[in-house]
């Protein structure tokens, strides 16, 4: 791919092959590199021809520009609070051409009211921070401690941010982590985002849970169903094929 | 084992071998047999020494009876609302001699208030009937309707039961259906029955779930956890080993 010369990298950043559609991200090392929940959330998402779709503290930008390339959604926009982020973000964005359809809005999920019309998004995404603990962060204003822990957004601001924006029956795709999956379901009805479809990843077919990738419907019904389980390592150091087909090895 | 003279079987009913600690249990092929879930729930479930349980909608009497020969519990009562089940509950109680620990109580779980002290049981188990639709029932008296539709309780009739019957920290075990997970979870947290620890059942570990097995705690944290799934077969026909080892083959 031609990357465009006003492309500019900073310091400490580099570029990564996404392996995927020829997809390059930019990413900081030093501050916070997207991991296999955003990949695997990426893979259980969807979005269908012509639909818009929001990226709730997109982070490096990973996953609309994901979804971008394998949907046949229309439009997609990242919002992100961190200006360094976002301008990552979109500087990822103008590398893979997809500045016509990827937008980046530096902006607070809690102020989703004043940044976007009510009900104008067919699809809602978002890979929260998981940690609602507060022991053990130096520095809460270090780009992966926001990114990782409830310091700038909670849960339900994630999840009534995603009911504002979401039409009637449209969709919000999450990942999180399992230990917080009762808080999640509670929050998820409360907002009336019904949970449909539920998939559990297992490091190993033999080892609990560490994320859950969910599907809620706005005003869904209540029937829903549990993926088989996705487990990510064959043995240690060996993937299963699923990952190697999600990873598009 | 010595089947006691006063242990008499009514017509239709046979005598199994639950192929563990030698206990044997009365079915009526015409009413209705237990199946893997009260087994599985009978897995899943304990009881620790000196503890007092109680089964909710025992049916034929398999979940204390396996309950109390695999745990060091000191009391099992099960409570079975159909007077013919009941009694024949009782008499598998008396063939495997555990009268003196097991006791069937014929009665109506929304009437638990009249029959139990509150907070008097340390366990409650319940593998309750899983169907809220009314369609396809030739007739709901029928046994095998009553113990799969929800005629004579609903999900809220056994949960608010076990919140009433548990001690503070008491455990709540219960198997269900995963297309009813959401209203689960959400009658659950009502109850104060916080969810601790979920194993989800996939036929095959390529399929959805069919079963899940919930373990609860009255007034409980919100830290959770997802077990490794529980797969019944490795290919049809042929069941992983982890199922011969609950059914102690």
């Amino acid at each position: 791919m031609t990357i465009p010369e006003d492309v500019k990298l900073l310091e400490d950043e580099r570029i990564d092959d996404l392996q995927r559609c020829g997809l390059m991200i930019i990413q900081n090392t030093k501050k916070f590199c997207f991991g296999i929940d955003a990949v695997l959330l990426s893979s259980f998402a969807n979005a269908k021809k012509g639909e818009k779709l929001i990226d709730l503290g997109t982070g490096t930008g990973i996953i609309p520009i994901i979804m971008q390339a394998k949907t046949q959604g229309s439009h997609f926009t990242g919002l992100e609070i961190q200006e360094e982020m976002a301008d990552m973000a979109a500087r990822s964005v103008r590398m893979n051409h997809q500045e016509n359809v990827v937008k980046i809005v530096k902006g607070d999920i809690k102020e989703v009211k004043n940044l976007f019309t009510h009900e104008s998004f067919d699809v809602v995404t978002s890979n929260p921070p998981y940690m609602n603990e507060d022991h053990g962060i130096r520095n809460p204003m270090l780009p992966k401690a926001i990114a990782r822990h409830e310091i700038l957004c909670s849960l339900e601001d994630v999840v009534s941010a995603a009911a504002y924006l979401l039409r009637a029956q449209g969709r919000f795709y999450m990942v999180h982590r399992p230990s917080r999956f009762s808080e999640i379901m509670e929050t998820l009805i409360k907002y009336r985002l019904e949970p449909k479809r539920i998939k559990f990843v297992h490091p190993f077919v033999d080892k609990d849970a560490n994320l859950v990738l969910i599907e809620s419907v706005k005003g869904g019904g209540r029937f829903m169903k549990i993926e088989k389980p996705l487990i990510v390592y064959e043995r240690p150091g060996v993937y299963m094929q699923e990952i190697y087909d999600i990873y598009g090895y």
